[in-house]
């Protein structure tokens, strides 16, 4: 049974890392961090879990920790995770960090973008992108993984196999991608209340996302070269799921067929993605608390562009899942245990 | 392992049915049926299961259905499980009937509610209704249950304890009862296009809802004596959850740890009704996509009255969690198999 | 042209108060009093209004308000206008307080509920509560106006015709009522918060929300007795609209039409109440944007109870709306001047 | 007073146009067509006007309206009002048809599009596009006006003043919109149920959507050549707006400043197009229920390109509004009566 410690355990991708962790043949969670709820039951902060979790909320330290868990997960803001590791943790535990410290090659382009002095860059190197289906051996091996970006999981997995077989030209990507509400987290903020949300659309971060260069750096090294893109994220009125419509023009003349092989080629043996039938567009309602890429295509022949689309949950698969998902992997278990859950629909 | 047959499986509790049985160890659905789509793929209904199930949808022959397979749920609308049922098919497997054809005793008040010649009346007497919590033993025994309506699951367990200890006059009970609109069936009609639902409540049926004979005959069996009481039920715009707030007179002056004592002593021992802590009320969300029945109570002093709160998931407990429940009793597996369902939120 | 000051113009209340002054022929907004964001352009806070309102957010001087225009609109939490009014105030400016500082006569009653001192008793007996389908005759003559509650303006016009002619027992009175998430406020808290609102249901304020004895209080009146009654507000996910379900015992045998005369009787005449034709229920969208309280009713003869229903969008009948129907009334005004507002659908 | 009738009266549109007209001083709906309500009441369809609109539903009988109207609005399914429309009805009456029959000129692409044979092309040379802001003074003259789509109309007046200035590539003009449910008409369709559209995101029509070679011509006419553009349209859980979010290459490099300056030269005297503050995303909230369109843009110097943004109530300015508007035009009317309506938040 493989020891968990949370810390970040009361925000929403931390509370779903309990649910999903719940139901883990192999895994057992022994400290629910949460800075803000010290010695408050868990289930009082979050009513689901009343007669299921019995734990009282525990701080954020992860020194402590490491002497008591194999494994942690920090769902934390970014510069946390960042600030507490070191050597002496890392040769006891192994890190899934799910905030963005460990996920940009570059200190420089961390800092830039989020505005922040990163105080761990040493380990920069070492950390591995855990993206499952397309790092998946370096996830096994590795010590500290940086659980990527909700919109980036989603933005990535629905352009990496054209990207990676030259099919589109990455110059001219350009990702809109619309996100449930839940990712903007459990923070009070009047912007996020119900009646400001509800019945209403908007950009944000338009041309400024920190999610942005990380989305550039991986579909770079896919394609072998720097790439600049445009990603613009917007918010919708709905709790969870990411939706990925992402165009860019052809390299070459391709029928629905050739795209559809280079899918498959990537995604047919991945139990996660599933590449739908033809004229299916991906709906987030089809993969809600699941661990499910959904992805698709269409070739429009007037304009000589593909739209790729994908969706995921934003929580699962764009956060606890896949954090599992790399859990799995560091320890040599199946890698769908605990994740096998069919989307709930309506 | 049980082989299931389910008649209905393309209605949105036949669907979560399916959701919920892919999670079963010890069960199998061996036969999808629904008139409406016949050969058509399941997975092209509900594109939640695409890769997950293979199978196509087929007809509504009970007969052949016996033949092969352990136990038939009908998720179909009133009048057809009477109408197919019968000795032959008795014989040979195990029926859970979602519908409302076997859930009222009395035959006149079936027709005189549901409008509707009742096919099968003379296995009225043997069936049992399905509300685990409360006919457990007989369930176990059965070979026809009714599985119990979703606003009455809701209702009953929100008041049995109270009913059953003579601590309220059941004469001056009132429910007032909220539900999602999964409640409304996934029929094409103007009233419930999202438009028509969304930023809007009302009631309906209102005197003269279906349901309300089925919770005064289960309550009337508590009480030992015929009842007559208000339901009011309401369309609220959400997918899941039914909400029961339920007032009557209390019969003594009682205390808050007298009243949470009696709760204790029906449900303490009951993994699916969670009675919260005080002043907690039940919320669906802290409920949806599980099995548990959120309650919870208010003395109000000022009135001599007391407020009783319930909550659930109505696709759940409301219907097909409750008919797995069911199931498992019927077979003599563990009750809660396929059913530990951490609630989902947000 | 009246001159106008809200003190609390950036609450939802006081938002909507400018978007229907904004129509208002023979009104002008003088002061945008708003504590929190003195010297920000209103625009930028409620961005529906660039382009239409330039003027900048003022603090909470009623004193020198006073001086500047004829009407003050307190749009304010509790304790804010008796803690500003005095003499010479109200000896310059009417005032139409949209908090309950001034709805109870009782300062005790206030003082329990609010649990809070208050600042003013002193124009209590004074200042008259503003139900104008009731107390038109003394509205026109006051200058210091209580503005009804959303939850009371609903509860008690739903209810006030029977019993008001005793037709049914007071003391049996149980008012199930629902708002949208704006009834909330603008707050920023955890609870209403996107994600915690929407897909849920709850009852709040269980036997102790501060509506009750506002409501007792004007029912009393209408049948001459004290009452008790029991009320309980539930949250609901939409943005605006109260529905009222209420519950009573009939004194004697009814038939419908004999209701409906009732109803008549006291609503014909109003533009803004709209008694409904036989089993309509009344429904939060079809008043939607607009000042109209839709009502109807149902006997229940098998328990000898009726049940009313009614209506209105909160923040226009139940606060803003009722708010400008009596700033006409104080003024001479045609008492719909402002308010002829179609509902908005969908 | 121009006395006016409506074909297509009970759609969300048609609705909608007469929830405008009853404010508008100087039109009055004389004819509430409606082929599936004939001789039922306005009002038992669209309860908000009960007790406002009193009249029954007619049929579609326009050579008997144009007998008693001065202006006839259809708001029907494409092919009506075409097959509807001849010489004689056009020289007693104005059309407004919020149909696509004579949106496009080349009846070649009209049939393409809408797999529908054209039954008046004769009249597609004479019939003027009604998009107030670009074709105002042609308007004005019309009798015959086609009311632009909902999308196109925010599509077109989000990137018009950078197509006809040639500071964008056309070419690369992608467009991805999102619009609310009431877009998708009243039609009892299982995709537009509450539980299917609520919680889920998705693209239709991807690279074939109608409204595609609309935008493509009206475009085309202001950068003087033909042009071929990505549109890609999604289905949003709420139940007006529209957001527009278009992505172009610039020609050359720019300053916020000079591109803020050419939206002005084109908007700055347009009452109902607001060009927001720097960095102020539109968003839907801020419109809905007005005939406003917000828009802004955003310069990404990273990748050349810019990011343009629109927002409108899909059924104001993207079908009813406008309408009202171009009738306001073609009688010689203030431009805006009838549509001085401050937008509706929460």
């Amino acid at each position: 049974m493989i020891k968990v410690g949370i810390i970040g355990s009361t925000g929403y991708a931390g509370s779903e890392l309990v649910r999903l962790l719940m139901g883990h043949k192999e895994a057992e969670i022994k400290w629910f961090g949460s800075r803000s709820f010290v010695d408050k039951k868990y289930a009082s902060v979050y009513q689901n879990f009343f007669e299921i979790v019995d734990d009282k909320c525990m701080d954020d330290n992860m020194q402590a920790l490491a002497e008591q868990v194999d494994v942690i997960f920090t769902a934390t803001p970014q510069g946390l995770c960042a600030s507490l590791v070191n050597d002496e943790i890392l040769s006891k535990v192994k890190i899934i960090d799910l905030s963005a410290d460990f996920r940009l090659k570059d200190v420089n382009v961390y800092e830039e973008w989020y505005k922040l002095e990163h105080k761990s860059p040493q380990y920069l190197e070492e950390a591995v992108y855990g993206l499952c289906e397309i790092n998946r051996e370096d996830v096994k091996k590795a010590r500290l993984v940086a659980n990527p970006g909700c919109y980036t999981t989603c933005s990535i997995l629905t352009c990496y196999p054209l990207v990676k077989e030259g099919l589109i030209n990455p110059d001219t990507l350009i990702i809109d991608a619309k996100s449930g509400t839940s990712g903007a987290g459990r923070g009070a903020k009047v912007d996020n209340l119900f009646c400001e949300v509800n019945e209403s659309m908007k950009a944000y971060g338009v041309a400024s996302h920190r999610h942005t260069p990380e989305i550039e750096e991986q579909l770079g090294y896919a394609c072998g070269k720097e790439i600049k893109l445009n990603f613009t994220p917007h918010l919708v009125p709905m709790n969870r799921g990411i939706l990925v419509t992402a165009y860019a023009s052809l390299t070459k003349e391709v029928t629905y067929e050739e795209v559809k092989a280079i899918y498959d080629k990537y995604y047919k043996e991945e139990k996660f993605v599933r590449v739908l039938e033809k004229d299916n567009c991906p709906q987030t309602r089809w993969v809600k608390g699941s661990n499910y890429v959904d992805v698709n295509f269409k070739i429009d022949p007037r304009t000589n562009r593909i739209i790729m689309m994908g969706a995921i949950d934003n929580l699962v698969k764009g956060a606890a899942g896949q954090a599992v998902q790399n859990m799995n992997l560091m320890f040599g278990l199946k890698e769908s245990e605990g994740l096998e859950l069919v989307p709930m629909f309506p």
